[in-house]
C-alpha cells in the first residue's frame, strides 16, 4: 500500500504512477478517457501534440526492454517532449553510483519525468519519495510488483472491445502469476473497475497464495476458461525463474497453453490478450495468437495512447502549474 | 528473383527496397535524380526537408553497424521523420520473440518505415512479405545477398564523376566477392545501367562461380586493372569468414591490395571506391585511400542523399496516398 | 602545450576545445559569461534556443560515460542541434577502422561538432589537427590529460558561489590527482583566473611531481583543509588503476575521505565540490555530500549551460561564418 500512497501529493493529486493498487476508479477512468481522446485526436495516424513541449523525459531502464522503452519513447516524442535514453547497463551505476545519485544528477540537468524499470520491487517508489518538486516518476515495471501502464492498457483494451460495464465481464488470467507484475496490475485495475468475475490459473508452484476470496484460483485451465469474456495469457518468464522452477515448454503448453480447442471453451466472442513478447508454442499457440479473437496488437497500439495520457497527466501543461 | 518481385506492389510501384536485381533502369535513374535534386536543394549544408514529417522510421539492426545506422538516422531526421533505434541485441528477440512479432509490434506503434539489417539472407524480404499496408521495408544489408542503398550510392558516385554514359565505362570490383552483398548490389546496378565492361577479381576461393559470361573473372589483379575507369575495392570481411578461409593480411595485400603502382595500370583519371570501413594496408594502401583519385568520402556523402531519396520515394507525402 | 595551440585558428580564434592549459583568462571569462547569460535566458527552466539549428553534433565516446554524454546531448538539443550518439563500442572501430577514418566518415555525413572521449591522452587533439574546415572538436575527457568542460563548470560554480575575485580564494583539490584529468583542468583554469592559493592533497603514490612551486602539495588532509574556501574532492577511479595501486576503501576514507569533522577545518562558508559519480563512504561521506555546503548538484546544472556556451561559441551562427 505504501506505493499507492506515495504516488499522490498532499492535495490528493496524482504526481507519480507507481501502482494501480488502491487507485480510485474515477482516476482510472479519467486516464482511459484521456487516452481515448488522444486516440481520436490523432485519428489512427499519430500526430505530434504540444502537451510536453519543453519537457525532458528520461527512460531510466535498469533492466533491458527495447519494446517497452520504445513505446514510452514514441509516446513522449509524440507529445513533443525531448527524450533521453539513459542506458544504465553502461552508466555510472556500474562505477558504484547509487540509484538516487543517478536520479538527482538527471534532475539537476532539468529532466522532468523519469520512466523507471528495475528488477527490484520498490525502486520506482523509492525514487518517487526522493524526487524533487515538479519531477514525476512512472513505473515501467519493478520486479514482480507492478507494471501500471500495462494494467491501464489492458483495461483500455477490454473496455474498447467489451464496453464500459465491467460488472458483466468474466476475465481469466493464465500463466506464471507469481512472477508477474503484469498479473498484479491487471488484478488491481480490474478489481477497481468492478469486474464481474476474476479467475486465475497456473501451475500450483506459480500461483500466489494471498489473492483473497474474490478471485477464483485453479490449476485446471479448461475449468477456468469456461464461459469467460476475456483471456489474458501471461508470458512464461523463464529469465526470472530459478533453474529448478522452469517448466518444460512442451509440458507447459500441454497443460497451460492456449490453443484453439481450449479457446472454444470461452464465450464465442471472447478476446485473447498477451502482454508480449510471446513464447509461441509455449503459453500460446500461433493459431490463437494470430486468430480472429486476438487483440494482442491492439494492446500495443493502446499502450502508446495510454502512456501519452499518463505523461500528459503528470507533467502536461495543465498539471504542473498546480 | 523473389525479392525483386516482392518489392513492388500490384500496380508495379516500388513499395520496399530489397534488392537491385532486375530493377528497371528507369527507376534506378529516377532515384539517382531525386538524390541529386536533394543534394542541390540542400546545397552542401543539409537542411531539414518536411517530406517525412509525422512519419516514424525504425532502424531495426540485427547486426551491429554504427556507421550505416547513423547514415540512415541522419537521412531520416533530415527528412523530418521521427527516428527510433531499435537495438535488437538487447531486445525481446533475446527473450525468444520472433522477427515477425517484433515487426508487428512496432507496426502497432504506428511506425512507417523499417531499415533492416540481418545476417541471414532474405530476412528483409520475409518482413516485406508480411508488412502491413502502408509500411515499407528498406534492406540495409542481408547476409551476402544484397545491400541496395550501397549499390545506388555507388552508381550515384560513378555517374557524378564519370557522367551518365555507363556504356563507355570499364569497372573493376576487387576483393572478397563471395561474401560481399556490396559486390552483388554493385553488379546488379551497373548491369542495369548498361556498364561497358565489368571485371571481377579476387582469390579463387573468394570468387563466385555463377556470374555469367558478361563479367570477366580473374585472380590476376594487374590484368584486371588494365585501362579501367573505376576501381571498387571491397572490404576483406574477416568477421564473416570461417577461420580456415581467412587469408594472411600481408599476403593478401601483396596479391590483391591496391597500391599506387597498381593503380597506375588503370586509366589516369580512374576513380577509387571503397564501401568502408577500410582495412588500411590490407585491401587498400593509405597512399591510394587518401590519394587524389579516391572518392571514398564522396561515397559516404552520397549515401545520405541516396537514402533520403529512397525513403522519400517509399513513404514520402507523394507516394503513400497512392 | 601542443593541444593548447591546436585549439586556435590562425586568427587566434577558438576553433576546438581541447584543454584549459594556457587558455587566455579573457576567453575563459567570456565563456563563463555566455553560460551565465544562457542560464538567465532560459530562466531555470531550460527552453530551446535556435543557436545550433541545422547543425549536427556527434557524441563520439570511445569510453562509456552515460552521464557526461547525456549532459552534452541535452546541451546540444537545447540549442536545437541534431544529436547523434555514435557508440563506438559497437562500431566499425571494432572492425579495424581507424579513429581518423571514423571522423572523416562522419564529417562526410555533414556533422559539425564532435564531442570526443577517449582513454588515450591526445586523441581529441589528434582529431582536431585533422578535422575538416568548419568542424569543431570538444574534448570530453582524454586519459588523464584534460577535461576542459569540467574545468569550466568548476570555475563557473566557484564564481557563482564565491564571486569573481579568485585572488581572494583558497582552493584544495583532494584525491587521486595523478589519474585525474578533472584535477589537471581545474588547476589550469584556477591558475588562469588567478586563484589566491591552490593546494593539492592525496596519497603520495597518487600525487604528481611536476606541479610547480605555486601549488602546495601534501598528504596531510587536515593541514590542507585549514581555512580553505573551496574543497574539490575527486573520485577514486579504481577502474583506471593497476591492481597493486588500488587503496583499500575504508583505509582511504580514514585518511583522505571528507567527513563533517574534517570539513569543519575549512572556512565555515566553504563549498564542497565533486565531479561525480561519487563513491559515497570512500572519498566523501554522505553527511557532507548531502550537506548544506555541498554544491555538487549545482555543478551538474552548471555543466549544461557551460557546454551550451562552448558549443555555441564553436559552431554557433556568429562564429562559423568567420
Amino acid at each position: 500500500m505504501s506505493a499507492a500512497r506515495a504516488q499522490f501529493d498532499e492535495a490528493g493529486r496524482l504526481r507519480h504512477l507507481l501502482t494501480l493498487e488502491a487507485m480510485p476508479p474515477r482516476l482510472i477512468l479519467e486516464l482511459l478517457d484521456t487516452a481515448a481522446a488522444l486516440a481520436a485526436a490523432t485519428g489512427g495516424k499519430v500526430k505530434k501534440l504540444p502537451l510536453l513541449r519543453g519537457r525532458t523525459v528520461v527512460n531510466l531502464f535498469f533492466e533491458p526492454s527495447t519494446r517497452t522503452r520504445t513505446s514510452f519513447e514514441l509516446a513522449a516524442s509524440r507529445l513533443s517532449a525531448e527524450v533521453v535514453n539513459f542506458d544504465v547497463a553502461q552508466s555510472s551505476t556500474t562505477k558504484g553510483e547509487t540509484v538516487l545519485d543517478t536520479l538527482r544528477t538527471l534532475e539537476a540537468m532539468h529532466c522532468d519525468l523519469f520512466v523507471v524499470r528495475h528488477r527490484e520491487n520498490g525502486t520506482p517508489e523509492y525514487l518517487a519519495r526522493h524526487a524533487g518538486p515538479g519531477v514525476a516518476i512512472v513505473n515501467a515495471g519493478d520486479g514482480n510488483h507492478a507494471h501500471p501502464t500495462q494494467g491501464l492498457l489492458d483495461a483500455y483494451t477490454i473496455r474498447h472491445h467489451k464496453g464500459p460495464e465491467f460488472g458483466r465481464l468474466r476475465v481469466a488470467i493464465v500463466g506464471d502469476i507469481a512472477h508477474s507484475r503484469v498479473a498484479r496490475s491487471a488484478i488491481h485495475v480490474l478489481t477497481a473497475l468492478g469486474v464481474g468475475e476474476l479467475r486465475v490459473c497456473g501451475p500450483a508452484a506459480l500461483l500466489p497464495r494471498d489473492l483473497g476470496p474474490a478471485i477464483a484460483v485453479s490449476s485446471d485451465l479448461d475449468a477456468i476458461l469456461d464461459g469467460v469474456d476475456v483471456v489474458m495469457m501471461l508470458r512464461l518468464q523463464r529469465e526470472r525463474m530459478r533453474e529448478t522452477e522452469v517448466p518444460d515448454a512442451a509440458d507447459y503448453h500441454a497443460r497451460y497453453g492456449l490453443d484453439r480447442r481450449r479457446l472454444a471453451l470461452a464465450r464465442p466472442d471472447a478476446i485473447v490478450m498477451h502482454p508480449g513478447p510471446m513464447n509461441r508454442g509455449v503459453e500460446i499457440a500461433s493459431e490463437v495468437a494470430d486468430g480472429p479473437q486476438s487483440v494482442i496488437l491492439d494492446q500495443v497500439s493502446n499502450g502508446l495512447v495510454v502512456r501519452m495520457a499518463v505523461m500528459a497527466r503528470l507533467v502536461g501543461a495543465g498539471n504542473v502549474a498546480g
